[in-house]
């Protein structure tokens, strides 16, 4: 266990606590469904993350967990969730700092609908230019859609060459988003934009299904 | 009457008026609709619960009633509710320790829709394992639906049969859901889930009538 | 003017605005609309409400106005609502002890759509039971739906036939709600009811449209 | 820089802030969506906003800009979004006292689908009697729909004859909202009263789709 005192990481425990509760308020991580974690060092890398099992909305940044390259607990108690493998792969492959990975209706719903074509097709939008890297709502936006696994090292490797090209967010079938971003700002930003499109996409789909343009 | 020190309560009735709270904030029992109970000790047993009628979202602690195994008002004030046997019977049959009744809009919707097939199938859903003793998303679970009837006896003796395998919880038609769990916290984790199933199942039929995978 | 203490009306000032807030936190008031009115004496009457054209989910006890039967304002400053005429109706033809006048979504949406049947058809739901009089979900209830009008004497006179046999409540179509009680806690049950219903209304409508049962 | 005491703005920059905070809690501005101004004063021009590229649920009262008509940062620090040439237009158009520009579901739906038509008609709703100069729901008011620009010059220019009829508030294909008022309350109360209407037009159109009034 490290020696590292307390003190260093109680601002990134108190943030991402404080992310969590406002993720669980609206809707996107009930049950104890969704982890979120934060880099704290890159050499060795440090995981700051929520222990597994517990309810995401109502966490003490002192319950939070701190975890290694290998997923192994290095501080605090409790177990480190299956899912810290896919984080790790995340923040190793994305120079991600901080992931979100959530289980709302939007999200559960599409990837569900959308893994035959394994993707979701986001355009169109300006709201898509909250995702780092776009300045345009002219553009489209493929965010990739995995089959579940309970083997999260499959997943994990299956996700590995998607990664560099995905819009910061990634979907499990029927499980929900992953999003994340280089801090925790910009990771929420991420959520609620990819959060949004989902919503939108889907509603998007009912109307135009039932109700075409140029019909009314 | 008992003559037990009130103060041995304070603890789980706080928590359970904080449960009946938040479970209110998400408009899961508007008008004085839900009850809600959980166990103070078995041998007797005496349930913790809210009186009839009354709105479930501003219950203060002491206005909790204790009722025995006869659903017989052994402390406090008010009347208990007629469907205080079926939260008798799921303490019973199924050693649960808190039972949460509620009235939401997918709750509704779905049981009246579903009474004739009398159940609804959740599958495919990472937030299955939410619920005690299931460690995948690849299962099928089927949530019971039971026609709706004002004698409450008469109804919990057809749920008997159902509540073993019940998974942690049961719809009764047009009415709403019964969750629970081994303490208050659980059954609240398996509200949530079951809620959130039930929301996601409801969007899923919509989408998928309208709009089939590779429709688009 | 009256000389009475303001002291007197300082509680039901209080639950009356508290009322509000809580309705305008739920979106059922948005912009300036709806409106909401207590008795506080019988004879002479003595209405207590909000003026017009004020946001409602921020008017404090203070800023309400007192109005006779014949909707003059006798106390505080600012204007009547027009609607005033249809609170009196009601508080005279029901003996309603409370009038809660909502916009909400789903009011909205189905007073529109059954203005031609002239009704919404409620039926076969336990939330049926939160209306006074009403002892067991097998039961169908007619929510009488009236056409709008600015004129609102004209409006009321349309109404008082219909008002002895509402359920509590009465739509005007593309308007809303008017849901009443004896008193403020039992019209706001009623409102939670009935709001809860139509809500469930047209989602029934719109699933059994493109998903009847059994085609799962 | 002008050198005016920074006081002289602390209660329209308090009152903004808070307005932006409400918008954030109905899901109006996510991720760093959306932006907010008021007039601080005419002549010459001084337009308090937000700066471009933040969080708008969560900002100080001392974090807004000041701009000049122009759009150059007379005060404050940070960038003035692109979209300042559009608040810019309706200030000096409409004489607006206030521009809010949100991206809700509804509004980003349905500004997405009827761009073909060039509006969205709202017709018969009592809400509509919340938009300055509208006295009676028997009317049909028509909310322009714009084609989304990156070149706000651009976009300002096209909708610059729009806004003289607009009826307080102007969509942008795929991308939200603008709505105004002569303060910031008049434009809070339309921009809740379009919301609504756009909210309420998606569900009218779903509604009426599957389930034709007289249908049931």
């Amino acid at each position: 266990m490290d020696d590292a005192p307390q003190a260093a990481i109680a601002a990134p425990a108190r943030a991402l606590t404080e992310a969590m509760a406002a993720i669980y308020g609206r809707g996107w991580c009930d049950g104890t469904g969704g982890n979120f974690s934060c880099v704290l060092q890159r050499n060795p890398l440090r995981l700051l993350m929520a222990p597994s099992g517990v309810h995401k909305g109502a966490v003490a940044p002192e319950a939070l967990i701190e975890v290694d390259d290998h997923g192994t607990v290095v501080r605090g108690s409790g177990k480190a969730s299956a899912e810290t493998a896919l984080h790790l792969s995340i923040v190793e492959q994305c120079q991600a700092g901080a992931v979100l990975h959530t289980h709302s209706q939007a999200g559960t719903l599409l990837s569900h609908w959308a893994l035959p074509q394994g993707h979701v097709e986001l355009k169109d939008l300006e709201m898509l230019k909250g995702l780092s890297g776009i300045s345009t709502h002219a553009c489209s936006v493929r965010l990739p859609v995995l089959a579940n696994d309970q083997n999260l090292q499959r997943l994990s490797a299956l996700a590995a060459p998607l990664l560099p090209q995905a819009p910061q967010g990634l979907l499990i079938a029927g499980h929900g988003l992953y999003a994340w971003g280089d801090n925790l700002n910009s990771a929420m930003r991420h959520l609620e934009i990819l959060e949004f499109l989902l919503e939108q996409h889907w509603r998007q789909l009912l109307l135009r299904a039932v109700a075409p343009p140029h019909s009314a």
